[in-house]
């Protein structure tokens, strides 16, 4: 059978995952194309169905699934030119838990790309949890694309400063911000837990207090900043040396 | 005098560096917003002459000016929500030079935003040259946005495969890609040229061909790649420590 009406409710709840409170509404967000979801069921995610367009003729999984129209399948989806593969995927149960390892902390990052690129490049740094506050959504249609499969080996937890500094009791927080010690002369912590702002304002209040030692990445006086994402790379790989 | 119209030959022309070909023809492009434009008019750039809206208040310069209305000033920019200030800046001399210290070679990226992360990574790393070959152009607007002021301050060469590389003779390139030495092991030469390649497609043939030392960037298993201003960015700072 195939879902022809965008006004069907199956195709509305699916397209509402475009939004966070839907994501939250549903406890899943949505996952586009056919490498993505190729990677979610390789990951062993938990993929509650599999969407596919009417004309689609790829790769197909033993998951439950469902056949869209053009029209309906294009309203479920946020990519311009869709590839006519989708998979809904549970969201991590939420709640934030103390780091195994290294880790990283998002402290007010905006940019749904940037989040997705940093949580791309913290997989591939050996970073095993990312903690969000004040940030956009990591589950974003955006975000998760930027990330590549990031989204689905990290373990991502979105909280309060609050929920994230308990979780992280014991463990030294490394905060990049100017006037730190240069990040490339540092012997960082075994475990540790590094702390990255926002490009615009920096971290918060709340962040600085917490830190146990600033760091910066040393750069040409002309420069202010980089690119959070950039930056966040460039710390990632210069701590993990130790 | 303030010019309303948006058929005003000089509005025309001024909106037409927006294109290449518009930037091309009038040897210039246009950098938007107050914190710009006053870093362009100090790092001593050809501000060939500066446009404000109407409405605009803040500080001015001792150059040539404009004023337009609303309307014309929102043909000319690209921003969606303009500040009421612009610079139109000579483009740099056309021609590829040889490197006077450390540099990067940018070969097939297609992403604007990514070009001006990187050139504003080059400058804060102290990479001199930026070589762009088959790449978006690193004067369009979006790139000299996401450069932040790195476009006024990097030596940015755009040309063919084959100039760049004539003009690197001699010029030891290390080139990033899969299968390389890790990059934090290797002890660099003093001098080098680093290559980047697309996210997509990697290095070209050419390059992969040039390439004197191939090295890459230790990553999970779980990963293919990063993005490509984050491994720029690593990768010229990992590298810098010499």
């Amino acid at each position: 059978m195939v879902i022809l009406s965008k006004q069907n409710p199956l195709v509305k709840e699916l397209a509402s995952l475009k939004e966070k409170k839907g994501r939250r509404e549903r406890g899943a967000f949505l996952v586009e194309g056919v490498k993505m979801v190729r990677e979610a069921v390789a990951a062993g995610l938990d993929v509650r169905r599999i969407v596919v367009r009417e004309d689609y003729a790829g790769e197909t999984y033993a998951l439950p699934a469902v056949t869209l129209g053009e029209g309906a399948f294009a309203a479920v989806c946020d990519e311009k030119t869709p590839q006519g593969i989708a998979a809904e995927v549970a969201l991590p149960a939420a709640g934030v838990r103390p780091p195994e390892g290294r880790c990283l902390f998002l402290d007010g990052l905006q940019d749904p790309s940037n989040v997705g690129a940093i949580v791309r490049t913290a997989v591939a740094a050996g970073y095993a949890e990312v903690y969000l506050a004040d940030c956009a959504d990591a589950f974003s249609p955006k975000s998760v694309r930027s990330s590549m499969s990031g989204v689905f080996f990290a373990r991502i937890m979105q909280g309060s400063r609050e929920e994230i500094f308990s979780a992280l009791e014991g463990v030294p927080l490394l905060a990049a911000d100017m006037g730190g010690q240069d990040v490339f002369t540092l012997t960082p912590p075994e475990k540790f837990c590094l702390a990255i702002g926002s490009e615009g304002s920096g971290l918060s209040d709340k962040t600085r207090a917490r830190a146990d030692i600033i760091v910066r990445i040393p750069m040409d006086e002309r420069c202010e900043s980089l690119n959070a994402a950039v930056s966040a790379g460039v710390l990632m790989y210069a701590l993990r040396r130790a």
